[in-house]
């Protein structure tokens, strides 16, 4: 991988490498095949509750972790799987999170040893807070989607399924930022696998950047914003993307708060697992409809991340 | 084998037929490595929530079922597992529950198509009940510890979980009427492989049984009554469990309710998975401390229901 921060060149050998580096830091996550649903990826038993680590310590292994430490912004997956790697390699963490965090999540973040900063208002306050912070202490930023460790660590899930199960064509994926798709998608740049690009309806930023031909502002709201509200898609993942769309090889489809609702609970009735929101995003594009397998279609479904409260499922 | 209904003879035979018989009908179940804890089989992921359709299916392919359907006595896993291996087979089901069974219980067994009849005050008025129905309809009486069909096919577990990974020296399983840990030893019987037998402090059959040289009524109560409250161990996992324990193959050790709550508690924590107080007890054991794996083991944990209210866990 260029060490350019810019770089958009995601290779599969970056990938590759990713997985090795990350190996002994990382579950290798199960499956659970449902006929009618296909072959669900159980990501969301990753360490931290989701597929952020993955991305995390991808970065942090490959950089190396400055004596101050490492510094993100996040008051969701990102902080908590930042937190636990920082935990994990033994470094200090600094996790700056707006206002509006929920105390339960601070209270994860600080549950893995991380100091916890309100770094003000939104997000994005926080994440400009977090970069000053960096500035003056010389930590390792570590962030949420667009940086090419990260996209590349994410990659990794789909080089690790393709080794538990050959021969799935279609890939569904919840999109936020986008650095989990982005990686999926440099991995299978050229493997003819197929990917489904699912985002809610409140938060349409792939549909908007793909639409626009960039990544572009986008609206962020609804049931899965917590997990899935980037305010607009990565600038390393959308030429990726954008080149497996042009390719006829991935489709963008968008679901309602009811679908993932549904979704949410179809997984806790059928196979008694636990979802958050947009954990279950891409579940509930393939039970709602809103995408359908063509015929002979092999289907995969991450099921991305757990970070919610187990009794809003039952 | 012999269709004696008090045989007592469950070789590995029966139980590798058992999984041909029944592979189209259960999930295989996957596994989840965890450093410090050992391999987690997610048992509970399984087919109405608990391996209980395992023994369900095996009875009902192995001896058939007339057109009167199948009948049960269960308020809790048991009765859901028919149910449901009753709606896949496309045969009616009556099951039996007595007065306490709990509304959301009644109302899973019925979502599963099956007829729900308050059988008496007690379990055993409910099973007396099923009983009496059975003889007079002619329908196909599936018990939920003690029949060797059931037996068989609940120790399909251990078969799957040996194919999945060889190599685990100790396995640690929950015992209510013992029909799991029963198929397990039976498959076990000759492999070397050990078993940890792990019971609520609240409903010790298992250890009753031991002590005494037979199966004898015991306690029924605490936190994993509702799936491990047997009155008596069954009379045909006894001798098989009998033989092992004699072979210095074969601990039984009790769990505080505490280190239940505990386990479930952990869980969910480090692994976002749910599971019911008797699905998470033989987990109980290694983490309370109450069983001590000797060096050099390699050991697995079967997580085997999720039957709960979800939010009973975070």
């Amino acid at each position: 991988m260029s060490q350019a921060p810019d770089s958009t060149a995601i290779a599969a050998a970056d990938i590759a490498a990713a997985a090795g580096r990350i190996a002994g830091d990382i579950r290798r996550t199960p499956l659970l095949d449902l006929p009618g649903w296909g072959c669900l990826k159980l990501e969301m038993l990753q360490v931290a509750g989701s597929f952020k680590p993955r991305g995390a310590f991808n970065r942090m292994r490959a950089l190396g972790v400055p004596p101050a430490g490492v510094i993100a912004a996040s008051g969701g997956n990102h902080g908590a799987a930042v937190a636990a790697a920082a935990a994990s390699l033994g470094v200090p963490a600094e996790i700056f999170v707006p206002e509006i965090a929920a105390e339960a999540k601070r209270a994860r973040i600080r549950g893995f040893g991380a100091r916890l900063i309100v770094g003000g208002a939104t997000y994005d306050e926080a994440r400009q807070a977090s970069e000053a912070r960096a500035a003056e202490t010389g930590a390792l930023m570590v962030h949420a989607y667009d940086q090419p460790e990260v996209l590349a660590g994410q990659g990794t899930v789909a080089l690790e399924w393709q080794e538990q199960v050959p021969g799935l064509t279609h890939l569904l994926i919840a999109v936020g930022g986008g650095g989990l798709l982005g990686g999926i998608a440099a991995w299978h740049a050229a493997t003819g696998v197929s990917l489904v690009a699912v985002e809610p309806e409140g938060c349409p930023g792939l549909h908007a950047a793909l639409a626009a031909g960039r990544p572009v502002p986008a609206p962020v709201g609804g049931l899965a914003a917590d997990s899935l509200g980037a305010r607009q898609v990565g600038r390393l993942m959308f030429p990726i993307v954008a080149r497996l769309a042009a390719r006829g090889r991935l489709d963008s489809v968008l679901v309602a708060d009811d679908a993932i609702r549904a979704a949410q609970r179809a997984l806790w009735d059928h196979a008694r697992l636990v979802a958050e929101p947009g954990g279950a995003a891409a579940l509930a594009a393939l039970l709602s409809g809103a995408w359908t397998p063509p015929p002979g279609a092999r289907v995969g479904v991450l099921v991305c991340g757990a970070n919610t409260d187990p009794g809003a499922v039952g």
